[in-house]
């Protein structure tokens, strides 16, 4: 037994999932807000979540019932398949969650990759980083009542990531303009995903998914080409956000001031409620941020406000 | 009025249109089969067509049922409408084809941009060569019942296109990876693109809609980054192939063997009954095109065969 465990601490960002017109499969990481998850390892005879700040005591602190506990866990059960030598560990968990719950930012998974990747380091990282993503998949899968990568997929790898497929899961990594920035606008109202999928219909209409998937193209050939205009052309989502923006108090006028202001182009992070623009620039994407925030004031919710590039480095060891 | 009235011969080309996952929206030209359009400057009081050859009489004479008519006759309106000094030229045009119809390979896209280059050529180019798709489209519209973007874009300008979108129209170019080549197989039966879009039905299921984007976004991925690999898993449709194969004799045999050869993927050329597939390297492609057309050979239908790179060059001015 050792005296004095060691203990790592990482973090993991926000990411900005289906970014308008790539529902399910676009997501990209920003700088901040993000949480802080503290592994040590445990002598207990099993991994325990200690401690959960900042979530106002409403995250679960039973393993199986928490996006961290559960990426680790399924991590953990990985590894005795493989029959690894550390395969029994067990670790002492602490979340900061440092960053609003139900915000369409991908609150769970900041938790579930900073835990696993903290879990990963703690034990010589027997996984790639990519290797890690079925865990945190099969966690968004508990928290969101399904395996979503759009959101853990940028949180674990950084970067503007695209989904090619889920079965078999393949991620590919796209070019990031040097000059693309975000304001992301965060109202304090809280919406589960889960009820922000239930208005979504079965089935759509195949002129709205031609135009749609045209839009992606457009946007990834942008991205790929750092062509703004064409980013700020395509970045155009007809089928979710008329509907989904039915549940964002102040959505139709954050946008109008978003473009106005001179963005890119403007929709909803995740499934909302916090709306994300792309801007040219950090002083444009300075100038749409507080556009949006001025633009919500009226509704008198409050709201957080955060600029940032892409984050291409992905989570942050921090001890 | 002139003695030696000039004349102007334009060859254009077939093109691949939708490309698996990119319905409506990904076109790409190839080297043959194409159409040649010879166009002169006529002292009659309107436009003819004058001669069609390889049409088995098929095609109609009178300029307002023909492509190649439809595509000159709109142009020349929109010259009236600018008051261009040329505005009142009238044109004899032959038609060539050699390129069979109904074959799924954009053949009345060729004529109809082989026409208009040629007479825009003769007028002195009022029009540069994007400005004339809207003519070109507005052609499709009374060949196809719809004014599709996705075969003529890619023959009037050539290369691999994007339709980005069509209210405003967009086309953007993408990369073409050097090793980029195509096996198209042509199955002697007709098809007529209004019938095959008959038997598509107005709603697809959300969840398919989310598979065909990821991968026609992996598809452009692809393209940009010359990634082979990525361009191979992504060359899939799941909505349209399994309904429009239907149509098609032999479509399973054709698409098993390019696939068992090497081909990095292989679907329904636009509305078919052409089959194309893709391939890395023109001896890749050889042996994946006979492979094909040993394929469909049971079926005794008869089979042209075309090995070509993608076209970036467009159509070509002949004299």
């Amino acid at each position: 037994m050792m005296k004095n465990p060691p203990e790592i601490s990482v973090f993991a960002s926000a990411t900005v999932a289906n970014v308008a017109c790539g529902f399910d499969s676009l997501g990209f990481a920003i700088h901040e807000p993000g949480d802080v998850v503290h592994v040590a390892i445990s002598s207990a005879n099993e991994s325990r979540i200690l401690e959960i700040t900042g979530d106002g005591g409403k995250l679960p602190k039973a393993m199986m019932k928490n996006t961290a506990g559960v990426a680790i866990q399924v991590m953990m059960d990985e590894l005795v398949r493989r029959g690894h030598p550390l395969a029994s560990t067990n670790f002492d968990i602490k979340i900061d969650k440092l960053m609003p719950l139900g915000s369409g930012l991908g609150s769970s998974a900041a938790s579930s990759v900073a835990a696993v990747v903290a879990a990963n380091q703690l034990l010589g990282e027997p996984f790639k980083r990519v290797e890690l993503l079925p865990f945190v998949m099969h966690a968004e899968k508990i928290a969101c009542g399904a395996a979503h990568a759009d959101n853990v997929a940028p949180a674990l790898l950084g970067g503007f990531i695209l989904v090619r497929s889920y079965d078999p899961l393949e991620v590919v990594t796209l070019n990031v303009p040097d000059d693309l920035y975000c304001a992301v606008l965060h109202p304090q109202i809280e919406l589960l995903t889960e009820d922000a999928r239930k208005i979504l219909k079965k089935n759509i209409r195949l002129d709205d998914a031609i135009i749609q998937w045209s839009n992606l193209a457009g946007l990834i050939t942008g991205l790929m080409k750092s062509d703004y205009d064409l980013i700020s052309r395509s970045l155009n989502d007809i089928i979710f956000e008329p509907i989904r923006s039915l549940l964002i108090p102040g959505f139709d006028a954050v946008k109008g001031a978003a473009l106005e202001a001179g963005a890119l182009g403007c929709s909803i992070s995740g499934s909302g409620p916090s709306i994300f623009a792309l801007c040219r620039g950090k002083n444009s994407a300075e100038i749409v941020g507080k556009a949006m925030q001025d633009a919500i004031n009226p509704w008198k919710l409050g709201s957080d406000l955060y600029i940032s590039q892409v984050n291409t480095q992905g989570p942050r060891i921090l001890s």
